[in-house]
Parts: structure tokens; sequence; C-alpha cells
């Protein structure tokens, strides 16, 4: 059985820490409802989570928590051994959420836990509605490390998912029927820009420059664009947690920039449960494994 | 008379543009009811930009819109000239939200438009509750500017506040008996290590190397840290928009690192109102004035 890692010194105190973004304070009674935790679910839109949570609820018949989470920052549901939280949009919003989420299954001696980002991404190269399983990550400087910046220093975390998890839920989602890749995953602080999109407020290249880049991600495997994956990849990993990406795709952006979810909300829909969809079959069979 | 500025010669296409993240279609009818705007506050936590909107709509006597967006990205509220939209927390995710409503504010041909960021933050050798009016604002490095990666390359963007806004701010803030100080604000992608703490799930540095690096910032003027600040001066300045910082400190982060909110609610509660009661009272004068 393995822990959640943390690595700090200062943790230990006689006070009960407070998650200040959750509004959780972390006495006894409270981390050991979190002790029997083994799948950590998370994207970024706070409905979308609660969809997620409340469609598994119903699927896998587990009893739905009330939102555990007391601010508005974040929202978390529990289903049994699983949990369901949102960490916004970007690194920064990720970063908090997971530091908060960690230290909270640390004092809950929680073991052997995994965690998985349900997210949704801009395809490379592959057809809209896609599903993306990472094979790795890659940051804004094509580095599969995630940058921190400490007291005016830069330091270098690698980013690294479990190469395992990655093929058993490629293989769970080759047997759905869902159209499937595996392919590395490129994070950008920045949505417009940070992924040469034309159609920002702000644009100083060339439709060539844009096609140019993308045509070159295409060719290192990458798939895929999102905000989150490269520091997901390095917190789970110092944490010593299994953690795997399995992202929907809603354009393809060698042919287009903008996803007009104004123009066919319903087919939006339909791709966004898709990564759902294969991971709620994963931790269905996993779950009922333990069962037996 | 000024414009909101972009800077982008691919906008100008015959298809209404889709802003995403606010799920509004930008046709012609839509666009006209944001024509009028000239101040747009923003603040991070949804809950709270609502609070502030219905607070200025019962003091300024002014009607409130329902809730503009049509995605659980964001929250945007109408009051008159005022918008009030919440930008969540981070670089990434403020980013997205301005260019969306930059472009907004562009097809609505709105002009001499204002944007105030009305946030919280820890404070650096000052009382907390103490609201930090920005006098300028350094990212993680040290530097005055935004650092954006575009296909690789790293770009490095001036940010810059109004200065006669800041003052004028400064001003209207001492006249409400409110603890201020003006001072230069950090932005940090990190909210942990990122910002020197002793209390996330990771920490490979000493005390006293907080201390010293906490130290060094109020010597160069640093009165307080948050994470958006750089890319709201950056952003702004290159739209062309007069833009100020008004931050709330809950923390002095020479003492302590952790806002223990769970201890004393009412106490935070009353800090947070503090910089909306600095620029609801100018925004109140400042539309009195117009009407006149």
């Amino acid at each position: 059985m393995s822990r959640v890692k943390i690595s700090n010194p200062f943790l230990d105190s006689n006070e009960p820490d407070f998650l200040s973004h959750f509004g959780i304070t972390c006495t006894k009674e409270i981390c050991q409802y979190f002790n029997d935790v083994k799948f950590v679910c998370m994207s970024g839109s706070h409905g979308r989570i609660q969809l997620y949570a409340e469609t598994f609820h119903r699927e896998a018949r587990i009893c739905l928590s009330e939102n555990l989470s007391k601010t508005d920052r974040y929202v978390m549901y529990k289903t049994g051994p699983v949990l369901w939280v949102n960490h916004g949009m970007g690194i920064p919003s990720l970063s908090i959420m997971l530091n908060e989420l960690i230290k909270l299954l640390y004092y809950a001696e929680a073991t052997d836990v995994t965690f998985i980002r349900v997210g949704t991404s801009g395809g490379i190269g592959v057809e809209p509605g896609t599903v993306v399983v990472s094979s790795g990550v890659l940051n804004e400087l094509l580095e599969p490390v995630l940058i921190l910046h400490v007291m005016g220093e830069v330091i270098k975390l690698d980013a690294i998912l479990d190469k395992n998890l990655c093929d058993e839920l490629y293989e769970f989602g080759k047997s759905l029927c869902i159209p499937l890749e595996k392919g590395i995953t490129m994070s950008t602080d920045d949505f417009y820009e940070g992924q040469a999109r034309l159609n920002g407020a702000f644009c100083n290249y060339t439709k060539s420059d844009k096609n140019n880049f993308l045509k070159k991600l295409y060719s290192m495997r990458v798939r895929n664009m999102e905000m989150e994956g490269v520091c997901f990849a390095s917190i789970t990993h110092r944490a010593g947690i299994r953690g795997a990406i399995v992202c929907a795709t809603f354009v393809d952006r060698l042919n287009e920039d903008l996803a007009r979810k104004d123009q066919a909300p319903n087919i939006f829909h339909e791709y966004e449960m898709r990564p759902f969809k294969v991971v709620s079959t994963y931790l269905i069979e996993k779950l009922e494994c333990n069962k037996n």
C-alpha cells in the first residue's frame, strides 16, 4: 500500500490545517471521511464535473455526496471511493486545487490513489470528437517539464504520467467504439496566442506561421492542446500518485480555431461525455474487481 | 473618444464571432447592448463579483441585469455602464476572459473604457485588512512584464497600470478612512511555492529563505502578492484601456501564510468589502459627474 506523499517538513503542526480554497478544516473526523478514496476524477468546469458525478452515481449505483467544497472556488463530490473535483482553467488554478487535495488525502491516510483528468482540448490532426489519451505532456517550450518560479529561481520539475494506466484506459476506450487516439498533450498558459489561434484580441503572426507550428507539433506526435496537463503530470508524479489524462477534442486545429458550440450544442455535449464514458467504464470495472 | 483596441487582422469575418467561454454570439443586437459600457470591475470569485454587483445595484440605484454569461466558466452582470465579471484564479483564466471581453467591447464600439480589478491578496508588511492600490506590477522574476510563450518563442509584454487612475482611487480610499497603502503588486503562477509559503504540499526551502525573500520584496516596495495583476496590466495596456488594481490583503505574509477564514469568517467578509467600497464610491461619483 502506498500513501499519498507530501514533501513539506512544516506541515506537522498541532492545529488542524485549513484548506482555504475548499473551505475545509482538516479535523480527524473530516479526514476520516476521505480515507477510502482510491480515484479522483477532475475537470475544469464545475458544471461538467457535477454532471459526471451525477451520471456516475446513477450508472454505478453508488451514493452521491452533497458538494463537499465550502467555497465557490471549486466543487467536490464523492461517490464511494471516487472523488469528483473541478480545477478551473489553467495551471495556477489546477495547482492550488492539487496542493490542497493532496494535503487532504495525506491527512486522511488514503492509499493507492489514482488521479485522472477528464478534460476538453483542441485536437491536432484528429477528427473533432476524438478522445485523446495522453501518452506524455509538453510545456509551451516543448519540454516535458513544469516550470516553477520559486523566489526568483527557475525550477524544472519532471512531468510524467503513469504509462500502464494510460495504456489500460486506451484499451478500455477502444472496446467502447469511441474514436480514440494516443498521443502527446501540449499545455499552454494562454488559450489564444499561446495556442497559435487567429481569433483572439491580439495576433501578430500569419496563418502560415500558425500552420507550420501546428504541423511541427503533429510531427512530434502531439495530438491535442489544453491548459493543465503538464502541471497535472508533474504534481501527481511528485506526490507518488498514478496519473492519466483523457480529453475530448472539440476542433481539429489544423482546420479551425473555434468550436462553434452556439451552432451545435448537442454535438459538443456528446463529445464531452466521451472521455467520461471511457473513465467511468474503467472505474466500474476496477470497483467491481475490488468487491470480488 | 477612444475605442477599445484590438490588434488582429483576422477578426473581420462576415460571420458573427462566438465568445466560447462566455457562450455569447456577437450579433449586432447583442453587441449594441454593451455599447454604453464605461467601467468593468473584475474579481476572481464568481460569488464575490455577484455580491459586488448586487451591492452596487442597491447603493447606486441602477438596474442589475441577469447573469449575461451563458456558460459556467464566468459570470457577468451589468448595472448601467458598469460590467461586473469574474475571472477565476490565475493568469491563464484571466487571459481568456480578457481576450473575449475586449473583443465584445470592440464589436460593441464601446469608448473610453476603464477596467478595475477588485481582488484579494496576501499583504507584505501591511496589517491584514489593508487595501493595496497597485502602483505597479511585477512578475515572478521581479520584472514589470508579462511573459507570453508564442509558438515556442518567449515574448515579454510591458505590464503598465494607469497612474492617474491609481492615484485617484487611492485618494478616494483615503477619504473613506479605510486602511490603505499604495505599493507594487507581485503576481505569481503558483500560490504555495510560488509565493514562498510553508504550508503547501511541497516545500524545499527554509523559513529563513522565505523571510529573506519577503523582506527583499518589501524593500522593493512590494506590498502584496496575487495571481493575476501582471497579466491584467499588460492586456489592458495593450488594448488602450485604463487599468487599476485594488486588493484587500487577508494576511501579512511577514507573519503568517494562512488566512484562517474558518475561525473568523465575518472579519474576512469585512476585509473583502473594503476594496469594493473604494471602487464603488469612485464609480458613483464618476457616474454622477457624467449625468450633470
